[in-house]
């Protein structure tokens, strides 16, 4: 595929970047256990962000690459942590962190990560003013996904959540990383506070409707693909904003029904009831306007910038996110 | 106690900032989380060795006290996680994080913490590239003391430990932290590098001499004090400098029974049997050597400050980690 060749193309200075940092060395077994989950792959999508952003305000990505690698750390630190958290065993494909080296080593390397992070961002090829303020906006923003890592796992709790707290959860636990991208990309790049605010937001809804058309996706493109409901969300009981949103529209018949579903066992039979009442309820066409109208708002803002390789690439970003190949 | 009581003088305004940072808002549980050890209690001193440092060089410390709120707050995060790591149900003697949020709360909570920490190293009262210097020298810090945190994991799945690396393991673990803190109080008082990193050896001697002297007390002061040994680090098994110096040094019928002892439930004479082979292989004399080595550097060092508060406190504060109030 063209289009993945390109942003894979876009990541490559990013992608050696982490080698070498990530370079095994004594401890051992802190080093791999650091490197095991990034890389072992992911797309890449923040660091591509940081680096697009930088070259669509006309500066020089090359410059940003320390701190795109940063981003893509942070990332992936949240991830060894998640894992543990949820007690998740499988991560792109391989034993996630803790699963390989154990609970202990995944924490003290999701930790040593982080800090290595902050290094990264240091490594920036920008004054150290800037430097500076990079790091006071990654770590204001590492402290906002854990604030979005809380709200989800107290939603876990929690029998009734509206549609607007779940949005609130995603936009902090998902999107902000992505904007933080974005973010200190342009200023690197030479953009004003202000227009690295403007796309800083631009990206935190990529991120909105990327999460929310992933959830979409999950209830309904293996129905046209396979000729099946896959659902693995429904399967699992997870509380995406399809599920908020049919609990907040549907019967109360319904709500019933859905809520047993996603509490129990679950037949191929019950999630495609689960998907017909999210259907019915409207809660379907109600993410799916969603993440359009994230969306239609991003490329709006995207509109604003010259025709050229950055511009198309995002939109191009754009397109893979929602269409995730299918 | 006069010097106690002058120490948390020193560590007042570092006080009032913890309380300020960690005040409980939305989402309370993990504010809630992230208060929980930090308020309850512990010596503060990391911060009064960064003020102390600061002073002593001439500076004022109230430029540092938010960088003395990050150090603690960063050693707090440390121990969060690591309650996770041992299992440890008690802290400061309060439930631990975990024990009282559970595990995915304390771990995101920790997380927070470190992040947070990095935005009081940004709220220090000097020049943007100071901070983004301290910044970068945080971070360092912070991968290095996972890698001493490593080197202790993996010490505990090996059956012969050098004392070598035990040493360098400890000042890792805990010693660099202590040199942070001085490195950068210094740096904000107006130090240069040479005369803060000068002053960053000296912290770390500190936090090595108080470590080994702090397993030293644990297997001999009780004895003086209660007439019978205490030695809870012998009961846990846990292996000290004295243990792994012992282990060096002892014959090798002596070898077997401290490694017998440790290894399984022991009873008091057990633990007074362990302390015997440590005083006749010559390892109980050799750490008291050791801490007193460290000590007089120090000693030596700050002796080319001149006389005046911030020096006689940080002697007092030297004295009040050997001694421990006994």
């Amino acid at each position: 595929m063209e289009l993945k060749e390109a942003l894979a193309a876009k990541a490559v200075p990013v992608e050696a970047a982490l080698r070498e940092y990530l370079a095994v060395r004594e401890p051992e077994q802190l080093y791999r256990a650091m490197a095991h989950i990034p890389l072992a792959g992911g797309k890449r999508l923040r660091p591509v962000m940081a680096l697009l952003a930088c070259e669509l305000v006309g500066g020089d990505s090359a410059k940003a690459v320390p701190y795109a690698a940063a981003l893509e750390t942070i990332h992936n630190f949240t991830l060894i942590h998640d894992d543990v958290m949820d007690e998740d065993e499988l991560r792109h494909g391989v034993p996630s962190a803790h699963a390989e080296f154990g609970i202990a080593t995944a924490i003290n390397a999701g930790d040593a990560l982080f800090a290595y992070a902050f290094e990264m961002v240091t490594d920036s090829d920008c004054s150290q003013e800037m430097r500076a303020e990079l790091v006071r906006h990654v770590a204001s923003t590492v402290r906002e996904v854990a604030e979005g890592q809380q709200m989800d796992l107290d939603f876990e709790e929690r029998e009734k959540v509206a549609p607007a707290e779940y949005l609130e959860m995603v936009r902090l636990k998902t999107s902000i990383l992505f904007g933080s991208a974005a973010y200190g990309g342009a200023r690197i790049g030479g953009a004003s506070e202000e227009q690295a605010r403007e796309l800083r937001q631009m990206a935190i809804d990529v991120g909105l409707g990327f999460q929310i058309w992933d959830d979409y996706l999950d209830a309904t493109v293996a129905e046209e693909l396979l000729g099946k409901p896959s659902g693995s969300d429904i399967r699992q009981g997870k509380r995406t904003l399809l599920v908020i949103e049919a609990l907040d529209r549907a019967t109360s018949e319904d709500q019933d029904r859905l809520t047993t579903i996603l509490a129990g066992d679950n037949s191929d039979d019950d999630v495609a009831e689960a998907v017909a009442i999210m259907e019915r309820s409207g809660a379907l066409a109600a993410c799916h306007e969603q993440a359009n109208d994230f969306l239609q708002g991003v490329r709006a803002t995207l509109a604003k910038y010259p025709q050229g390789e950055p511009r198309q690439l995002f939109e191009a970003l754009l397109e893979y996110m929602v269409t995730r190949g299918h």
